[in-house]
């Protein structure tokens, strides 16, 4: 059971849904079973963490439903593509699963990401849970309804924004994270921040050592507030029709490096650590904030255990992968880049300034 | 250009669109032009629709987007699999369409469903247009923003409630369509009335034979009509929680025709025409109608040119096909039954019943 559960409400109409956060609720059948689902759950998970978790997910969800399978995907951002989708597809069909049928999330981004697009396809949308296991999963990729798998020629681009009916991030879970990922997670946490709360910035960097050792009470408010920013934007523009794109804030540098590197071989949050920081060159270059902004991001960048540097690929594949980004419009890359601390905007640059800030940020 | 326009309004807050119908509609750029889009335009069509019509509608669009791209899919049910739909995410990347792009989809029901789908996941969703060039299309499939592909396992199980901005129906494409292809789509048009108009079925008994012959009249007037009905029911139940299921009259058993077959060798209206025939017998076996209404389904449906006899499998073989279908509910088969004339229910059945209407409906 659970000690001191917390909750941020994602607020969108008929769409919304809570995010509850706390240690051991994988365990507590109650905040499923309030959910009054009456079909069948399939738990959808991957082969490292289904050893982990899943039996006591299972043993849960037995108290909620009249049946529950499992299906196991790979591990890895390289399966996040259609055949593994269909897995989950082959499973529900196999089983006769209805549309009533709950789909249940359990691993990190990619787990998360495939499950909800194959909620809002299968018989054209049934319901889901997050339960995410990765810190990257639980401050961001498991809230806002975004799902997609990616396409030999571009990140995500195929997908749904579909909503959860819940997300369940049980800290505990974090207990089991190697240490590259939880790095990779708190890349999220750091980009909020910059882009949308400059006091937000000042605790991480108070508190950054505290969770590269995993304090508690230290991850539970990194999840809650990162939760919570994230809620605010979402609840404004949940399509991404403007205000939402500031939260690829270092996304449209880091897709390039996730894709230039070929998915998985850069973690997605350490790509987005490094892709924050050729943003907030770009944007120093572009006049919009100042060297002493940009050296206390890199600081705690560097102390989150992220890499400072991208892979030396040339400026000009960056630029032609950065083109394929589902915020470029016409050709022109719409980048998110700082005004100040705690305030994003979107803009286009010339590409030879961008290419000077590549050059200027990658290994050679 | 179109001398007489109908239009139909389907009403769904800020999904609402309109179904234009009229005669030379591909040839006249005012009704797309009016929606305002921005972006490239990407017609998908098929090798048996493309030589017909994919250059006018290519020229009228070059008055309205600033680029227009083509991808001809092959013609067939047999192709509406992820395959196929992948030729169009290629298509979309390797032009690098961003979120503005607009998809045309020119084709019959199998391309109207790809490109819906295409639209809802290509970036999370861009705007699409339906333009019907079948009979069946026109009347049902077009219309209402049900878009799917087929799984090995079951038909229509991977999609997406997702509407288009627009329906375009040209009444000229009809001039073309094979007259198998137009009795396929007469059993669309003859579904609405046992469901939902009983004047409107009284109407088509008296002009089956006129829609037989392409009169134009009865064409638009049935394609307007089909259109209205359509719009009545999805207004009230967008996404099929309950009402909409109705328009699923015959599709039930039909379904389990075309899966059994192996998709393709009956068209989707053929075997809705019989599955419409079976639904019926079955109502009437469990006393919701009587013989009178039974036989005036059954003249009409022999007068439009359908199979009223199902294919030879085994009764048990229909029931497991039918199980997989997207009404069921835990196992039970849920059928659409007719009620009276005008007027549809859902409702189960013993098993042992419904193996009898498929003994007395099948071709031994």
């Amino acid at each position: 059971m659970s000690s001191s559960i917390q909750k941020v409400a994602i607020d969108l109409g008929d769409r919304s849904y809570d995010i509850l956060i706390g240690r051991g609720l994988i365990g507590a059948s109650e905040h499923f079973q309030r959910l009054g689902f009456k079909g069948h759950a399939l738990i959808v998970t991957n082969e490292t963490v289904a050893p982990l978790y899943a039996q006591a997910l299972r043993q849960t969800l037995e108290a909620v439903h009249r049946r529950v399978d499992m299906v196991v995907l790979p591990d890895g951002e390289a399966f996040k593509q259609w055949d593994t989708l269909n897995l989950i597809f082959n499973a529900l069909l196999e089983r006769a699963c209805d549309r009533k049928t709950v789909l249940y999330a359990l691993g990190g981004g990619v787990v998360g990401d495939m499950t909800g697009f194959a909620a809002a396809s299968y018989m054209r949308g049934v319901d889901y849970v997050q339960v995410p296991t990765t810190l990257l999963a639980q401050v961001d990729s498991s809230v806002g309804g975004k799902t997609a798998i990616n396409h030999p020629m571009g990140k995500n681009m195929i997908g749904a924004f579909y909503q959860p009916r819940l997300v369940v991030a049980d800290l505990a879970t974090l207990d089991t994270l190697p240490q590259r990922e939880l790095s990779a997670g708190l890349a999220e946490v750091i980009k909020y921040g910059p882009i949308a709360d400059a006091a937000f910035l000042d605790w991480v960097e108070a508190h950054v050592d505290a969770l590269m050792q995993r304090d508690e009470s230290a991850l539970a408010y990194a999840v809650k507030r990162s939760c919570e920013l994230k809620a605010q934007v979402v609840g404004k523009d949940e399509r991404e029709s403007g205000l939402r794109a500031i939260l690829n804030f270092g996304h449209t540098f880091g897709h390039a490096i996730e894709a230039g590197m070929g998915y998985g071989a850069w973690l997605h949050g350490e790509a987005v650590g490094t892709g924050m920081l050729m943003a907030t060159d770009l944007s120093m270059r572009l006049g919009l904030v100042d060297a002493s902004l940009a050296r206390r991001i890199e600081q705690v960048v560097a102390r989150a255990g992220l890499p400072l540097k991208g892979p030396d690929l040339p400026a000009a594949r960056y630029l032609d992968l950065m083109r394929v980004d589902k915020k470029a419009e016409a050709g022109e890359i719409r980048f998110v880049l700082l005004d100040g601390a705690g305030r994003a905007v979107m803009k286009s640059a010339p590409d030879a300034l961008v290419a000077e800030v590549i050059e200027s940020r990658t290994a050679r």
